[in-house]
């Protein structure tokens, strides 16, 4: 029988904890390592529309790449988010479970997706700590790499639209402008600006750009594509889930694991 | 109907919350304040056996002296306190609210007890927040007052532990030692003792002392009655019971109060 | 003559510095305020091409709302901004003043703008800073008034891009939802959520919105208007430059007010 | 001829100054290095009491394990403690020296004493520092180790409370309950709990629990045996003495060393 | 009969202790409030020659300008300062107290001494607590005024030293340049540097400037007089006498009151 | 040709940057790395007069002891310094390199030139970064040795003033105590006091000392000279500048460099 526990052991040897940046909140969020689990929900966020889906799916454990409480509470008021949550996943025997910058950095994680969606060659990443460094499963904090062929910043931009669906994809920069060397950090990578700079890419591959962050790029001569925060992130959870099934497989264990169908991006653009 | 928000605000005005210490967390600690109530538990402590108590009563709301919450938590884990208290009390639908050190400085708080229980006269601060003082219903934090009539230190903790229904009192300094001048800390009063010397007490009369605390206080040749941090404030739930119902049969509404009977000191004495 | 003390004391009578919030840096971001200024340029950024712009323009002046330097500095770097700002504008004798958020909470700065375009009644501050309160200038930090007519979601936010010339606009909520009661805060609101929310506001109009803010705005049922932090800032830049021409004129003085035209949204959006 | 310098090597080597916690201040409180010694007093704390047993055996050094300056003082008040006892050892030429959070965490301190006592087996540190646990004087911060034989927690306390001398002894939890794995934190130990509830111990003896400290042990299901502070560390004194008797004796040195006599746990429990 | 607790209460009616800054550490640093005192020495520094001194004179209290505990100290070592000081207080029974920055912010302080030497007039003060500023003894941190005839800095500087018994005394800036608006801090005044410019002084006055304080100066064309931290403050000593001899007189107390005759300035300058 | 990055390069090889202390802010001031240098001007201090000397002689970097910014700037005030310094340099088109705590730290640095004029035999840092000690061109924080003979206080100190060039020199302590131990801190030192009574030194040769350390040094029976930080810094500057001119010419670069003649100590004596 798969319990809680043995899920957070599993996620630990696939993107281990120990990689989640100290301002983080990774592993439990809500409920009990002793608690069994037979069916399990994978999604980014932990919000009602999941919860809902989880609990029609009849999943006993939900696991979001967001942490629920990333900033802790002082009271669990059931009529605002996140208490709302906490009410309903405890009503419902539902335990959830967060990895979060453990899987940003780790080489399954989400910036390897982008990578690899982006066919990246000589990969290095932008930050990285240094005593995890010498670890196999460790890509750090953001990468970048060349692309295999020279494209303009429209094309390259246009192109990853395409690919993620038809995402809403904003640029910062002259759209005609060549680029081979790509910096990537999903989700929200504008803290990233100065490191990325420092790393000679000449466009910045994120979500989530802010003004400020935007014209710092400009005035130092770097492109942004900025995919959605969303976007940047929902690829990892394909062979997020696809890990878990097979780890049951191999332990022996059965366990049903779900992807999220009714997570949306919370943007709408009207022109 | 009584909600939830009208006990809050029902507590606020006899023991208001801008009283609470800034490092306190008083009010909701669990719940929603739209929650109608019509059957309300009192008790010093979010506990388990309390909890039970409350669901066996079939109580909407437990009103605890001490915060579930006093730290914050970054997740709820359900096998071990205070998350186990958290998922019943959701489970059962009974929000949990704290009035605590604003109502150990209130008029009708805990160390008012102690005062009338003792018969103290001309009773003042040992400690105050200036801007509260000109408010009524304010008393401070812990207080100083005469005892009617000259009484030993034994004699004082003798009485003490029988009016308190056999409470284990532990005593500092020379038990023939005469006093008059007697300070009042109710809960623990440890970090007052540099307060209580400055007042010119004879004698401390708190709970939950440290050795550090009781030698320093025996240097400084300041007697001590340690009463127990239970016993220091079991006495103030009967008037906090009162005051619900009355004030519930003034407003015209129903709401059936119940003091906790499950309660008890945590400490047993091995002689 | 007009000299740059003049200007900013001239800003100060409109937007009182003392209104800025406390991590704010507004006032002389390079230059001498003893140096006279007959041409000045306003604009909402200190970047290349607007410095360009004033230079091209002969002015000796450059007002921008966002600081140059709003984190200190350690060096001149004159390879990246801001140090590449501070070498042309020494070079070209062109002093530089800020105003922030003293514009941003005066009656006449960026929110009053939006308040205008949105014609809303009875609008409150969504914060504001206690001892400021009874100035007649100080409107707070943020506002939330209410809309004459009831309107969808949809059609409000596809209204303010037609009369914001077509800015992208992001809306997070229901398209359909009917909403009066509006909250505005223009630049960056993020970290104002809560204090929508506090003030019972139906829909959020502002910039920059992040994901983490926008999930929590559909958690709790607010819905979100990103209008750009570009375009929420801009319609400042006309009553700001008719204001310093007026009180030159007022004052006797010649001085010659341009608004930049060389400003862009650093965004644009790849469908 | 033994200085004090000297007695202070001879302590690092029994029980390193290494040891001791950062917010600890070990070693000399008051006196000279140089000073020469031939009488030494033994004690738990710098008290009054114990200061004039000093004078009145001639001592040159008092050798306490509680420190008389933990916390730094900006006056020798010579109206007050710690004053008093500093006027009174400079007066009389008796230096003073603290082994404090050394003594707790060194193979022969005060955590050692009681785990003879109760005959523990397989005793493991509660906590410890990660570059000391190479070190063979070190046991590290508490321990957990075996009883040879399960216990109720009444006849454990009883049996303590007896081996003690008739020592006070609270309890709490179920005193029918069989216990095995016990923890061990002399002094202070309410700060442990979260690590002794890691370590899987039944019970855990300790001394000063505060009330909010025992509520917790008794949700998470842990018993406690609260022996008392003083008790928790008197037994320290004999081996420390000794040790300094022995040691002065292989170095050919003459020194009279003392256990103070004079020293009373403060506590009186008046039933 | 005067006692240590009647001087600090005559101290405070001359240079309020209230008008201390945050960070100093004035009243009582050795001995006993109930002390008496029937012979006292007026110092800046509780140095050992001064203890030395007071004790030939056979004083009861030594007042300093400069505190003996300005830093807290968590041990007594009496093989260094101030551990020597305090051990020979102790063990001649003499109380010290300091009156340190109340003293220099006072009407009848350090400041006033070289404002009334120098004949300034229409002194306002450098810096001042709002707080304090209606009060009649107090005229702030350092001051500011008007030389009756302009002088040159050289001859200001030489006539200085000349009234202050030929101190050494250091110039920064043009010896010939005329000045007339002058900028008075005692003691070390290198931080008030800003706050000197902002007051349009064109020479400061003050001791103990350091190299990077006189560069600044410099650049900013600031004169600087440096007349010793020592001679800058040793003037106040004999009004400070002369107060306490004539309080004790109006009180109808016997008290004899010294001022130091063994104190010299540290510095001798080789030439 | 030769850039500032090439000159920073130099610098680190002669005096690693990663010597600096933590508060320290070396390398580039004010410049681009990128612009190419033929004639680099070295001094003490980025000063007014400095920066005329480069100009005239028509140099494109100045390297100056001490840093321009070593406090973060949030303005560039043409009317101040620092301001006025950068505004020039940026006209000017002359880069602002610092090398300072590196310096002091580095066996060619301020201190081993005293140690060198001293003839100081088995000198010891004073101080030193344990992770630094193995560098071949660390020396540490100041440094403690051995006169080759016997020298009284007052000769020392004559003849530090005499082959500083008539140097003031003032020093604290009995002048004719004699001296082998001297310990050196070039610059400010009076912070190392107590590193300097470890070392056991009999005197301490440094500068811009203040009067509570001279006094402190006093008590403890410490000598002082004090060179003035100008003095103790200024014999850098010929091997400094030596050192650039035989690397230009090891590189093959054609690097005309010139040693500050406009620099003079900002203190004048008035006897």
């Amino acid at each position: 029988m798969v319990r809680i526990k043995d899920l957070l052991q599993w996620i630990d040897s696939w993107a281990p904890f120990r990689y989640a940046q100290s301002w983080d909140n990774c592993g439990i969020q809500v409920g009990n390592p002793q608690s069994p689990v037979t069916r399990v929900l994978v999604a980014l966020d932990p919000a009602s529309s999941v919860l809902t889906e989880a609990q029609g799916l009849e999943c006993h454990c939900l696991v979001t790449h967001h942490p629920l409480l990333l900033r802790p509470i002082n009271s669990v008021r059931t009529d605002s988010w996140p208490g709302t949550i906490i009410m309903h996943a405890l009503i419902s025997g539902i335990g959830i479970i967060a990895a979060h910058t453990n899987l940003d950095a780790a080489r399954v994680g989400t910036n390897a997706q982008i990578e690899e969606l982006l066919g990246l060659e000589s990969a290095e990443p932008l930050d990285a700590e240094a005593d995890l460094c010498g670890d196999e499963q460790y890509i750090g904090i953001g990468l970048v790499g060349l692309l295999r062929r020279e494209a303009t910043l429209e094309s390259l931009a246009g192109k990853l639209s395409e690919v993620l669906g038809g995402a809403v994809v904003r640029i910062t920069g002259d759209p005609q402008k060549q680029m081979t060397r790509v910096a990537v950090c999903t989700g929200s990578g504008g803290s990233m600006i100065g490191k990325v700079l420092a790393s000679g890419a000449e466009v910045f591959v994120t979500g989530d750009m802010k003004y400020h962050e935007a014209r710092l790029a400009e005035e130092n001569g770097l492109a942004v594509i900025d995919i959605g925060h969303f976007a940047s992130e929902k690829l990892v959870l394909e062979p997020f889930g696809n890990f878990l099934r097979s780890k049951a497989e191999s332990e022996g264990e059965g366990l049903e694991v779900f992807i999220s169908k009714s997570e949306k991006d919370p943007f709408k653009v009207i022109a």
